[in-house]
């Protein structure tokens, strides 16, 4: 067992390790090289680029006519036209040609006289250097055009080559090593996923930071993947550090357990200068120097990973082109609920962000550091200082945006219960209209009523079982959406039964084999649908929810009970046919139930929502729901209901 | 000369020509191809992606510690703790290890009594799944990762390795040829600035359009430059159409004049849809079809190119990967002074925008759409549409932004008189801080006091003789800016007089010598310090402006007036030594005066402005400020004047 555990030095603030960063390597800047023009596109001038020649470089037409000395046509008028002789006083001219000697004025072909080759009539006379592109009215020799620092973009392109510069002096890209650690991980393209083994982790930390590089203007070469094995980290480290990198990072081993080597490496081999920053995601990152390289410990939980890249080797990157660093665009969001944040330490809190009447609502995506979906579906991040112990539901944030507002406007926020015919419509909504998003959270079906009081989402997904009658959905909406109209649109029925192991090996037939306190059960959150049938269902059946093991264990989505199941955490849980089927496990059935979507009158009729409602009736949606497994939809896009209010 | 002249076809609005380019070509979307994820950055997702494999794929342990099951752990407290055998009833592991079977919690080491390598001890029970990251906590098997039409970011990369999908079906990036034609084109590579005759151009619209269809997605052939021949672009386009191209552009000779061949070349080889677009710049475009490749006529001019390009082109190649038409971040603006515009025509108005006291203030640049520089100077476009006859002051409007917010943000607005060392400041304050900009308009020395006054700016230029003195600058704060207080700060003293062509043929001398009629002479606009000047010097010499032939034109920077010298255009103008030396023409000295910037209090002690007063205080810039002749930096970064008010 382990008893060297690498402690942390004093534990710094983002603002600190950033100004230790940036002391040490402010003047790392890589060297300049010369480019042609054309293949300097995203490229940062070293110098500053000074116009060589004017543009126009000489006095051009601008129209198409006949090109005189003004001085000739003074005097001319209806009574008294004056007479101009091709090639002799006056001389045809195209736009863009260079005005012939002793001519300073252009006369449009539609104000022309033609009497014949010879002769042509003018009536008014001009001024001088009408219809003239004047020499260097767009650029004047020796102008400066970019300063230092300047990032070609492609409008650039054309200033240069008009301003005859051909060549440019620019950084030199920076060049990367990133040396993946980690004898758990297995690299994709040397194993097929059917082969890992329970321990095994499929090794993608070293693409994203490449792509970090290469989105912070630097190119990067990937290192052989190596063992938790001190020796050859440490020999890979040394021979990298003398070769031409302009920064190394070692991903993996740079928190503080036995098999972190990240540490002793640097330290061994160079100085370390701050290992462990109050920032959450990403605490454990570190970095320091091996020869003039500076080398960094990047955490391998995929979220923390990036943010430790992004808050540092990526501004040292720029830095290194002498470019600022980014500055996300932000935007004002409200948060749906309180957000509670430690103290001690600054948050990268992901969000998902929807505009919604006209507001940015926030709703909080889970802070797992080690979920990358938790980044791939968050519209922005709110950064909690570490001063705040959270943000109050009254208070509005800023969140840098990780994606356009305008595609964050093109989102339809549907909240409430699970189901898995979202994700189709998340597709299929693209193969009508490309630039509408489907952005969809799981907080049970009374959770999505609740959104819709407050205005915080579009439309929510429901299942909302009336004991009484056996209606879904009506009764609440009465109850608690009485003070706004709103529409009840059917999306699907569906199966709710129990989800066992592939074969059902323990004979599971109906809720009540669950009495027997040798089945262990898992649950669905208060306020989910599933939940409420389930507890109608121990109701009618005369059975109480402690005879049930597990009762009180939840989960938030069908897929999560599935999981559950498959990875013999417990024996059976409620939830949908699809969700059995998907991950191969076996099924009982209970229920035929009624989903459905509450949409508010004032959304329901935007274009966005009549998109979705447009493409839930293709025969290609409804094929794709049948395929799932367990699904009807016969009633999917009819209208179930319509309160008046 | 020409008798065939193309007349437009109807005009369209920008509207129903995108109206009449969808309905054609909508269903143009390019072919799957399947890639490595790693490959696949920036591509657009041709199906969905659905997670083969979950994350993790097993029960991990999420702390280094020992895993048990939790029921044994129940009970223990400090007076009875619970003794823990390793590899018997308890396992040790590292945070990312499989949870060994039967276990179900981690127990963090710190919270062990580690007897010996056979004992440890626990004083408290444990909750199951405690540090424990669950099977499918990050993804689900069979989960929808991404909607088809999701665009490939760096951390996609990372959701889609992990969720074991290693390659993807992407759309392939759509080929564009691009023709670039005229007679009096001249590739960059072809010839040397110094073999440049009049009426040669240098060609750079296939570079710029080439980068256009890169960040559309798109890759792109240059065709090599062709002539303006009929036949001969009608060949290459013939030949263009059968190859596996999904786009044609023909730059040039999409207007209405006798050598202007895209029209007759797209009629007679297919057809044509619209020619003539009521928007400016970019009204002589045209687009049709040949075989079954749409085809583009792009007018020549840079700035209209690039608007015909990004108006139709573009969206068209990103509808082509599905992708909807990007939408430009906007900000609203207040016009620095009205803005007139036709009736009849969208126009894309290219401006600077500042951010002056929180309030952004735009500020118009010229509108011929020959000037690459309106683009690459500009901050953002204002569209007035069509129907508008232009803006009001008073009117706030909204602008596309062409730089982030942030970047304008960080930019120091100097209005007033032109100065060549202000290009300098630009480039020098990089080398101090790269995240600050300089952004200079040139409207005068007086034009600068009344932006201060109007807070148009954050200082501003002016070299304006107090003839009752000889003093500059004060008495006119005095007078104008009594309500605030500023600081006057000298940037140079310099060397005004006479620009006049090398070798000086006319042999002037003096003011006194434009007395004579027979020399032209080019004056600056009114409200400039150099005609203040000027003026103050002929009513010393007692010359009336009447006896002076050119007095009534004007130009708005020395430069301008140094290009109307070397040009031929004129004889002289007055101007500064500085601008007569860029050029190599010869300079008759009049005057030394100072030219200060004008800052209001206000900004003054803003850190941007203290940073532009370090940088003009450093050797390197007064260095470079000497080197550019008729310039002394004695007095440069002083302090002249600071107002009391």
């Amino acid at each position: 067992m382990n008893s060297k555990r690498n402690v942390y030095l004093d534990l710094k603030s983002i603002e600190e390790a950033k100004k230790i960063l940036f002391d040490q390597f402010e003047n790392h800047v890589t060297k300049i090289e010369t480019l042609d023009v054309v293949n300097a596109k995203e490229r940062v001038l070293a110098k500053p680029a000074i116009a060589a020649i004017s543009s126009p470089n000489f006095h051009a037409a601008a129209m198409d006519g006949i090109a005189v000395n003004a001085s000739f046509t003074f005097g001319a008028c209806e009574d008294a036209p004056i007479t101009l002789i091709p090639d002799d006083n006056a001389f045809w001219v195209n736009t863009g040609h260079a005005m012939p000697e002793g001519t300073n004025a252009v006369i449009m072909i539609e104000h022309l006289n033609i009497i014949d080759k010879k002769n042509v009539e003018i009536e008014a006379p001009v001024f001088p250097w009408q219809h003239v592109r004047k020499m260097g009215e767009d650029i004047v020799a020796t102008q400066l055009l970019f300063p230092r620092g300047h990032k070609i973009n492609t409008y650039s392109l054309g200033a240069l080559l008009a301003g005859g510069i051909f060549k440019v002096d620019v950084y030199k890209r920076p060049k990367v090593l990133i040396v993946p650690t980690g004898s758990e991980l297995k690299q994709w393209h040397e194993i097929s996923i059917d082969q890992l083994k329970p321990g095994d982790v499929l090794e993608s930390n070293s693409t994203v930071l490449g792509g970090l590089c290469e989105d912070h203007g630097a190119q990067f070469d990937c290192h052989p993947m190596l063992k938790d094995n001190l020796e050859t980290i440490k020999s890979a480290i040394k021979t990298a550090a003398t070769q031409q990198y302009d920064m190394i990072c070692i991903i993996g081993g740079s928190s503080a357990g036995s098999e972190d080597f990240a540490k002793p490496v640097i330290s061994s081999l160079g100085e370390l200068y701050v290992h462990g920053v109050t920032m959450m995601p990403g605490k454990p990152m570190m970095f320091g120097r091996v020869s003039d390289t500076p080398v960094f410990g990047i955490p391998g939980y995929p979220v923390s990973a990036i943010v430790a890249f992004e808050q540092f080797a990526g501004p040292l990157l720029l830095n290194m082109q002498r470019l600022p660093s980014k500055q996300p665009t932000e935007a004002l969001v409200s948060p749906a609920r309180k957000i509670a944040s430690k103290l001690g330490q600054e948050e990268f809190l992901r969000v998902k962000i929807g505009s919604v009447d006209g507001k940015l609502i926030s709703s909080q995506l889970p802070r797992g550091s080690g979920n990358i979906t938790t980044l791939t579906e968050a519209d922005g991040i709110i950064r909690i200082p570490a001063n705040s112990e959270g943000i109050s539901q009254k208070e509005q944030v800023h969140a840098q945006l990780l994606r356009p507002l305008s595609s964050i406007e093109n989102t339809i926020v549907i909240t409430g219960s699970h189901d898995n015919t979202l994700d189709l419509i998340a597709d299929q909504i693209k193969a009508v209209r490309g630039d509408i998003n489907i952005s969809s959270s799981h907080v049970g079906s009374m959770g999505g009523i609740m959104a819709i009081k407050k205005g915080a989402c579009h439309m929510a997904g429901a299942h909302l079982l009336d004991p009484e009658d056996g209606t879904y959905n009506i009764s609440y909406i009465k109850k608690y959406l009485a003070d706004q109209k709103v529409w009840l649109i059917n999306l699907v029925m569906r199966d709710q039964g129990l989800i066992v192991p592939k074969g059902n090996p323990k004979q599971i037939q109906s809720i009540e084999d669950l009495k027997d306190k040798s089945l262990r059960f898992i649950n669905r959150q208060p306020g989910s649908g599933t939940r409420i049938l389930l507890d109608y269902k121990l109701k009618t059946l005369g059975i109480s929810p402690d005879d049930i093991l597990g009762y009180e264990n939840d989960e938030y989505t069908h897929m999560s009970v599935a999981v559950s199941v498959l990875s013999g955490r417990v024996d059976a849980g409620l939830g949908i046919h699809a969700a059995a089927r998907a991950l191969d496990l076996d099924f009982v059935p209970i229920v035929t139930e009624e989903y459905d979507l509450v949409i508010p009158d004032r959304f329901y009729h935007t274009r966005k929502v009549q998109v979705l409602l447009e493409s839930i009736q293709t025969k290609e949606f409804q094929d794709r729901v049948i395929s799932l497994g367990g699904y009807d939809t016969q009633k999917t896009g009819k209208v179930i209901y319509q309160s008046d209010s």
